[in-house]
């Protein structure tokens, strides 16, 4: 067994946390909210004051926290686990971060010998439960294989995509999709809804058509239902697609669909809508054109 | 055996068509150019001088041609359907059309005591030819029950949408998510292989996530392999969200994202790519990036 | 004097036909609503029962109407000025309607010897009443010349832009950045206001700068005020911006821009914006961000 | 006369620097190049090694650098100003910069003591050597009167607009207008030329208008003449709709109209037009459609 740390345990980091622990291992954890230390510290894994502490304590050190700046603060702030870190150690990033950023980070840590992997993940609340997420690895080979049974022990499918910020790159170009398909899912069964056809009978047909997907099989009936409550959110959706924007600036890339999509889901955290799940987000458009997408009274 | 009619010879009706003849159907024919009622007529087809000859010898008439303004001359226009079709029989319109254009070309036939359903489909040239169309349809539910036998020669899945215009409705916010679906993919894919993911192993990563879809799956091979040989063309595509424009025009819903899809399959065409298949769209993000989504030889 | 007519007594019909009748014209009038035919009557105007009989009466019959669909109908429609205009006599279209569609309306005319003139105009409700209008004026060279001395009894700026459907290409041109304009003024306002910055500060500085613009100099104070009186209503720039795009569509050529700003004019209707100024439509963003652009109060 | 210092001595920073050598004041100088210190200390500027050294020279130092990253290292990086700059003494950032970011440099040269003003400016290059720029500045009301002096030897108009950071948002509010003014132009005078409208005539119909704007009277000329003679920058402008759309988001308010103008903007930076003027940008639109914006030949 191994001495691993775990920082950060929201929707995504807590169960992950929980699974490495269960796996048998000696888990160090931190988390912004003291209580979610509390809660995971009673099932077994060692509480700690600092991400320094955490890392002392880890030859491989976990995270995944909401965003860039969490991100460099638990690492490189004060009490950052590269105070704790010992050469040699690892530290894997599974938040969904700047590409940039992570390159930058991993620089910084490499400094001192600490190893980096960035590695975000995909499959939600349930794939972090059910220990069968994704993950989109960037960095060097033998860090990766270094690491990958604590991968297993979190997740079903790996994907190894080259030096480091690639993992990013790859999970944040599959969100770039999503983003503009949620959006277009929005106007789309807003409109029909609005035109009259059944929203139920437009997923039967969506479901058997070759515009299909995974997304709206599992969201449109969480919309029909008003169903809102949170599995990814709105805001880490539009932060998502802001990372994507930034690379797209730096790479020259022109992307006009994803910034129509990042800014409707500004509009709708503007509503207030932004720590629901981003299905939540088809509600600014149902507010402007009067229409709700709700599943039919069955006689 | 049936008396029937097919008109528009095109990639999808022309097999369509080939079905109801094998069929065993007396199927009489008409199309824009001469040649393609040759082929058919050498097939079993009855070739016909006029639309309105067709719809003499029809108790129902097919068609499947490209626009509205193609729908409207083959039944209203100069030796149209209406000229030739008897009281009682029925047109059906295969074609993806404006919904309220199909209302008004429903009156006017009613008017003759003519009866119509729109019936748009889906599953493109491999689903013609194969008979596994989806076919969602509108106007009077026993109009529909009658027609059932003969959909079911030319395809599998049969939806009952509703009213006149309904079926249209259906249909269109269906390739309403396709379109920027696409272009969702077109800047996903640029990006991350610009940014230095192989593109097949993006693919993979996508098929494996919450943003797979049936048309990624399918279309993203032929971009790797840079075939764009048409299964359905760009500018019908674009035609397609130009009359969900129009429909949402009509009922009051703003839908940003289509209208930038749309524009960006302009482009497309602007660029002389409006012929080629909708996946060859991604070559004006290319030509702008200097950027090629292609297959990595490998070793 | 001459004889003339005048079709569609609207905001701008009305004062443009009424200048006729101060110039001493003969003028004979027909609107959809028969107040409007019977309050012009009163100083000076001769009613008509139906367009034709006005074509009947005139040698040059004007009209300014809503949109392409009504001039098509007022023209070539049921006791259209076509069934009256004898051969020799002028139509004179003012509306902002489809370029195409006028050449087509153009073509029908011309088939029974009376000829025709695109007009739109320029200069709002105060142009039309101070008869200081700017015609964009597409058609033969010495058709326009015959009508100068009539426009220039409405106007005071001509424009010559070439053969038929100029001028519309013209005056919509113009429209177009009137529409994108004004959209971004209603997001610059929204955000700097919100971000605290004096409205009428702003103004100031905009006056004083590159950006600064005669829509924004005129508008900016009504909106300050809260005054939304219809100038120039939403779904007239709406409708132009639409035919912009029709235009583009048949040219191939992109307009995204154009293309957003429509959809937020149509998000402006859907909120029952419609009927109101341009200067209105900033309540959309507005009613997102919970923000008013109004003048402070002053000390 | 006062002893100064000025920092940035590009296209706006080089003439403004020479302004205040001009009115006699002692100007300490450095730029990231070292022609262009050693060019102004030709004209009496004298040559520092370090933004540290130009600090200690100066009771109040000027800067108009291309970016956020520029400034903050200017003003906090290694050798920059605050390791210069004495207890009361002043630094007025003239670059156009990060609202927030502004905010947080003010903060730290306030632990030193150290006054701020953000004071971003309009004129372009002609307004920079004609002494004709207009000043937007935020910071404390004392600070900008003390300055006043100073200003008005490099510009005319002066806007107090509230504390640290006001001045840019009024600022960028107004880019925001000039970004989508810019690409509504290429828009409309793309399709009227493409349609067949005199590039020139349309000129003179625009500027006698509801949609002449300042931007356009100037920049069009230089379009028709081909001539993209950078007085600002595409980079630049790009630069200035990233941090209003920064700011947009940190405030929450929608800018779907700006996020496309600023895409196009990359997309004329990706075809490597980023450092040409910014009306050379419509040559994006030019290359897709197939069509040049140039004056015609006269005979
Ligand atoms: N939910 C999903 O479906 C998926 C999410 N992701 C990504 O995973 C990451 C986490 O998302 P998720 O778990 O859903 O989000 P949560 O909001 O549940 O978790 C956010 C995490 O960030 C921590 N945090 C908050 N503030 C700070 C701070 N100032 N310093 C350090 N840590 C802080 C939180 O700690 P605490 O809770 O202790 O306050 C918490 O652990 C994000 O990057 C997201 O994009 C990736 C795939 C799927
Ligand atoms: N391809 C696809 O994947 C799918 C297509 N569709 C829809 O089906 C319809 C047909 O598409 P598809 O078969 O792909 O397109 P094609 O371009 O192959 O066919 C167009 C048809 O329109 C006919 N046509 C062209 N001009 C005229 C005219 N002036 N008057 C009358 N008929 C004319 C053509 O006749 P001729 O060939 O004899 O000249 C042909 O039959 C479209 O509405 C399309 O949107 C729907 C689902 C999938
Ligand atoms: N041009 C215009 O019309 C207007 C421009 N502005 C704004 O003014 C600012 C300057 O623009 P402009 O003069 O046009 O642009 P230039 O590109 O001509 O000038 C850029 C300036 O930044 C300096 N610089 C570049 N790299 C660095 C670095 N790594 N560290 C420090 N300094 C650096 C340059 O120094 P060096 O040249 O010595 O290498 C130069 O002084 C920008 O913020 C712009 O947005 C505002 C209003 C109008």
């Amino acid at each position: 067994m191994s001495k691993l740390g775990f920082i950060g345990l929201g929707i995504m980091g807590g169960p992950m946390g929980l699974n490495l622990i269960k796996a048998g291992h000696e888990v160090a954890i931190w988390s912004h909210s003291k209580n979610k230390v509390a809660a995971l510290a009673e099932k077994g894994g060692i509480a700690c004051a600092t991400p320094a502490e955490v890392a002392k304590h880890s030859e491989c050190t976990f995270l995944c926290v909401g965003n860039t700046e969490m991100s460099r603060e638990v690492i490189l702030g004060q009490d950052g686990l590269i105070e704790g870190a010992a050469e040699g150690t690892l530290v894997v990033d599974c938040s969904t971060i700047s590409p940039s950023a992570a390159r930058r980070i991993a620089a910084k840590l490499a400094e001192k010998g600490v190893g980096f992997l960035d590695a975000p993940c995909t499959g939600s609340k349930a794939g972090a439960e059910g220990a069968s997420l994704t993950f989109m690895v960037g960095g060097p080979k033998e860090t990766f294989e270094k690491v990958r049974p604590w991968f297993e022990t979190m997740g079903k499918l790996l994907y190894y995509c080259g030096g480091i910020g690639m993992g990013l790159h790859a999970k944040l170009s599959q969100n770039m999709i999503l983003g503009s398909l949620l959006q277009a899912f929005n106007e789309s069964l807003v409109l029909s809804t609005k035109a009259g056809v059944d929203p139920e009978l437009m997923l039967d047909i969506l479901n058997n058509s070759a515009a299909r997907s995974g997304f709206i099989s599992i969201k449109a009936p969480m919309v029909f239902a008003r169903n809102f409550t949170t599995n990814f959110s709105v805001k880490w959706l539009e932060k998502d697609l802001e990372l994507m924007l930034e690379s797209a600036a730096e790479l020259n890339v022109p992307a006009p669909l994803t910034a129509i999509s990042k800014q409707l889901l500004q509009a709708a955290i503007a509503k207030g809508y932004g720590e629901d799940d981003i299905c939540g987000s088809i509600r600014v458009l149902e507010d402007i054109t009067g229409t709700t997408v709700a599943a039919r009274p069955k006689e």
